[in-house]
């Protein structure tokens, strides 16, 4: 029988320590082939497209995620997990939440891998949903003493340093400039819709690990090319998607390709990570195919004694 | 909030006269442009494709239905139905009846469009699920006085002739060859898994109209080119889809294509049907993307008032 999954049991199930675990034994579980994460896939509606994403962790299950570029307000993504054995939905879920914390979940387990141990202080650029998740993971992985907030709504950027403060426990300011948010911290998240950059490489203090979030592509990015210049380690969570973006993403392009690591890799320990504590480090974040059904697949696992009760 | 629609529902709400109905009307909106379908779009997944095929009511509503290529027992498709004004997810149908009433009732229509007014008697080959409800829309739109059934297993034709009698209230026989089941039929269904020709035109009576269900591509296919060279009237759902097979479908290719007609334009009156009560009509069954999501959507508006009572 199909469990249909919606966001508050998606919010009650996936806490930032358990999201961040299973995303870290998706990223192993990709980067050593048992899980199949093809490029998406997209159906032109006229208006918009239909896209899907999906996933196969052999063995075990497969499925996808499905969303679209209508650009409504109220649009709701949707999760689908298949039995591996006997093809049947086991789970199907409805929401936004599910999607928003995998993408949170694949940035703390960057933030783990590549910021320094010892890092206790994040900026953020940005206040949309996008930057919440992001802060909410960075804190499972890290000890934070202080959150600094910039993004262009006065108004939004107070309620988000609130919302770190009293969700979090972290003390958390909003402040007037970008360059304020991101000065003399250990880990810079960059999670807006700009198209062109918010930061420069000049702001940031040697030894920052910076999470890229939003546009990256050539021409349409968040950063500019300082910032991949700058950096002693450049790594994402799907080269394979990385290098599959049109207009091409900047971290897939020479001079940088060659250099773009795998998050996995990293993890496994085949690529090396940061090696002094003085590097730049940048995570380029593309959202590794798979990983909202690998979630959906935990929750479910989670769940079943209560479903079955 | 989304409703999850299961087997029973469908069931107990899709019958086949409403079933045909609404492909009828699906296929005018995909004629005239309302409805936006385009071809499939797939994401290989090792071992098997996860394939989405999509739809937009412009409007109205857009959303997918979702299959896999993997071969399970028991698989399971998603419909999947956004409302088009918000974007949220109105309803998910986990199973395999709402995918089969539509093919069924396609074929419905296209037995309406093209077969002789007077046509009683109806051949199948073929005893699965497709045969199934093409033999169930048939019956909604013709007064059919008895169903002659083949297929390779004796076991397989004898339970399906006792089910059409059985829950058709239609006179029904298991026969012995292809040739005694479609000999002398107004309407005759080829619904197989056979990749090689299961009947030849000789053994059809001038007159008949046939649904062809199943493969249909060039050397791959369930008839020969004798059926088309044969067909005065050659149909399809979709043209676009039709001409997108890879291998090529047979009616699609030289010289068929310049004659295939799209059955939405024959609705419509902007294409002609059959002129002649002697002429052989062959509808090539595609099944036109977004029209199980048509279906989900007249499903969901009849159930709302219980749904919210």
């Amino acid at each position: 029988m199909t469990v249909l999954i919606s966001d508050p049991e998606v919010v009650a199930t996936l806490d930032a320590p358990t999201t961040v675990d299973a995303m870290r034994r998706a990223l192993l579980a990709a980067y050593d082939g048992r899980l199949v994460a093809p490029p998406r896939a997209a159906a032109p509606l006229g208006g918009g497209r239909m896209v899907l994403t999906a996933g196969h962790l052999v063995g075990q299950w497969y499925g996808y995620r499905s969303y679209d570029t209508f650009g409504h307000p109220g649009t709701e993504q949707v999760v689908v997990l298949h039995d591996g054995g006997t093809g049947a939905v086991r789970a199907v879920a409805v929401g936004e939440e599910l999607g928003s914390r995998r993408t949170g979940g694949l940035g703390g387990v960057a933030v783990d891998a590549l910021a320094r141990p010892d890092a206790a202080t994040l900026g953020v650029i940005g206040s949309g949903g996008q930057a919440w998740t992001q802060v909410w993971a960075t804190a499972a992985v890290r000890a934070l003493r202080e959150v600094t907030v910039y993004s262009r709504s006065a108004a939004r950027r107070t309620a988000f340093a609130a919302r770190v403060h009293a969700e979090l426990g972290i003390p958390a300011r909003a402040v007037d400039t970008a360059r304020a948010a991101v000065r003399d911290r250990d880990v810079v998240v960059l999670a807006t819709t700009s198209t062109t950059p918010v930061l420069a490489v000049a702001d940031l203090a040697p030894g920052t690990h910076v999470n890229a979030v939003g546009f990256k592509q050539r021409d349409r990015a968040e950063f500019g090319p300082d910032l991949l210049d700058a950096a002693a380690v450049l790594v994402t969570d799907s080269p394979a998607q990385a290098g599959s973006y049109d207009p091409p993403m900047l971290a897939a392009e020479a001079p940088y390709a060659s250099r773009l690591r795998d998050l996995g890799a990293v993890l496994a320990g085949a690529a090396p990570g940061r090696t002094d504590a003085d590097q730049l480090s940048v995570f380029c974040s593309v959202g590794l195919a798979g990983t909202e059904v690998f979630l959906l697949d935990h929750l479910v696992r989670t769940l079943a004694p209560a479903v079955s009760g």
